[in-house]
């Protein structure tokens, strides 16, 4: 059986991952008046009295929205809402088995950003947290704005956020197994998507000074026609050489590639014209911008992608988890840029000196104290 | 500890009644790789090919949205969508608890119209159905008509056909002990809100010709300002008689009064009033309309009420489950009138006639027969 038809046999089995359960027990007469009518009065009574009282008596303080317009489902594309259930409750059942968070499947009909920013603000008062997915650059960033302006509740688009903490955590070990500088080294982000603009920013924020980013066009620039304001913002702060050109122009003398693309678009000879040791983040999903043998036998020092079926693999579940463990238990309102930094810096620390001498730059998905440390690094910062 | 401090502590113990739980069993490399990336792109293939197939792989199947505005929450008020919350997560428990349905408590930050319908039409395609609570009148009948028509999806207001139905249940078997003729009975509604409004309805649809249905300023008739469509249109096909005046005056010569308004309105001398053998519903909670005890020593001959201490105990638990675990396994696209009168009918013929000629006229809660008659006969009209 291949793994689709493992898939589908197990979907139509599950008809659907996440189910919910009641914590009252066997309800009979006094257990119905107690979680029921009338008990349910006093609940009710105290939330009016007190709206904060919402994290005491209901699952405010543990649950999360998973919230898509399924308009740019995994690598998949703009599949709508009802196709894009299956990614937003697997992501629930890996919110509750990594984090012990009640999380429920959302997905909007609608991909206009004034009826998704209204959809989540109306339903927020049932949530502790907003977790955004699978929603298309640029309409994302402006979404994602609003509702953290809106909102005092966290809200957080992890292919953005989630994916640039677990590349710079990738990075700051690659740095330690390269023995390269951060003040010295050139990155080249290559697409400029939800992901690669987020990937962008955080590293511009944990301190690197001289990046490029690159879409399918080469180099961005700020001349480029359309561009959104998050993305305008963000390429006024980085090329500092002004660079312009194509990718295998712009990826010369680069120490780092961070490649959110397209599959094959990386060629041996483009990590040749890498700096020494080069750094390679191939994340294109399931076909990487180059293989890892590939990149690998060309010269590349590190080589993470976004596959479980070979080493260094950047996924977000080393993040999510524990951002929203943390934002949750610590009553943050928001999920800030120190946040962000401070929960890399926690992903890096779990690799022991031994296993990036052998360079692995990332722990795994499974590894049990990611939740803990990540959750611990967010509420430092709330 | 009295039921409040006993609710308030097992509220502060659970933080939320309902919370998910993942089908899939242990997480790991391979589990990962079936329900999430890459082998969950096959189900989302499919159901882009073919939505209906949602059903399939997700749990449209057995998931429904117990949404309020929180501005008719019990007997409480307009307290808004974070003290509703504990309402809608304890019906959520009984969703399951009764009929194993998948329910999500989802309280909104708005009580617009034009907002609330918007909502839940943006949410609609992450549910199977839509169970709308303790939404004030008249904003209700609107909201739940936009639904109906603009989902294709199950969106049924249990405040209102809940209770309409389980009422007319017990006329039904009222009738049998009082040996009273439906063509001849005249009846009273006393509270003109969602509840009455609908249970007035649902008489008239099961034949009964002869209701008058009065609220806090006596009979309702056409004149009157302010009437909303809802009301208006079913105020010009009752009454035949053309009775004005207040309570005290339209309940003389009356079979049956069905009381969803006030507590102690009424008085021995209210049903003394009544025609021989009254029979009557007095629901207001916790307080009734008159108690039991009362109305029985002024010649009540079957008094039912909302609470669970006395006999006849009019519960909307006896209806939903089965009213939703119906529409969901036949995939009805709506909860029409003729489910509604055969769900009644259903709940009506669990009765023994043993138990009738004992005054007995409704179910218990508890009566395991109960969400598979009830389904059985919502999915024959399906």
């Amino acid at each position: 059986m291949t793994l689709d038809e493992e898939a589908l046999m197990y979907h139509k089995k599950w008809k659907g991952k996440t189910k919910t359960a009641s914590k009252v027990g066997e309800i009979n007469d006094h257990t119905l008046a107690v979680c029921y009518t009338p008990g349910v009065a006093a609940p009710c009574w105290e939330i009016t009295a007190d709206p904060s009282l919402s994290y005491e008596y209901t699952w405010r303080g543990n649950s999360v929205a998973v919230v898509s317009d399924g308009s740019a489902v995994l690598g998949l594309g703009n599949i709508g809402p009802y196709a894009a259930m299956p990614v937003m409750d697997g992501k629930c059942v890996l919110f509750k088995e990594f984090a012990g968070i009640d999380a429920v499947p959302i997905c909007l009909d609608t991909q206009d950003v004034d009826e998704v920013v209204a959809a989540v603000k109306a339903i927020a008062p049932s949530f502790g947290g907003i977790n955004l997915e699978d929603i298309a650059a640029p309409r994302c960033f402006e979404i994602e704005k609003r509702l953290k302006e809106e909102l005092n509740i966290p809200v957080f688009h992890d292919d953005q956020h989630g994916t640039a903490i677990v590349v710079l955590a990738g990075i700051i070990n690659s740095l330690k197994y390269t023995k390269k500088d951060k003040d010295n080294v050139k990155i080249i982000v290559n697409g400029a998507g939800a992901a690669g603009t987020a990937i962008t920013s955080l590293l511009v924020k944990y301190g690197f000074n001289n990046i490029v980013l690159c879409d399918i066009n080469g180099v961005l620039t700020e001349d480029k026609k359309n561009l959104d304001d998050t993305r305008k913002d963000l390429v006024r702060k980085i090329n500092p050489e002004g660079m312009e050109g194509p990718l295998e122009e712009a990826i010369k003398g680069r120490d780092i590639f961070v490649g959110v693309s397209a599959p094959n678009i990386l060629t041996p000879a483009d990590i040749k014209a890498m700096n020494d040791d080069p750094i390679v983040f191939a994340m294109s999903n399931p076909e990487p911008e180059i293989m890892p043998d590939v990149a690998k036998k060309a010269g590349a020092c590190v080589v993470g992608t976004g596959r479980s079926d070979f080493p260094n693999q950047v996924n977000n579940v080393l993040a999510f988890p524990g951002i929203f463990r943390g934002a949750l238990d610590s009553r943050a309102k928001q999920i800030t840029d120190e946040m962000k930094l401070s929960a890399a810096k926690a992903i890096a620390s779990l690799v022991s000196e031994e296993d990036i001498s052998n360079g692995i730059i990332l722990p795994k998905p499974f590894d049990k104290r990611l939740k803990d440390a990540v959750a611990k690094a967010v509420s430092l910062h709330a």
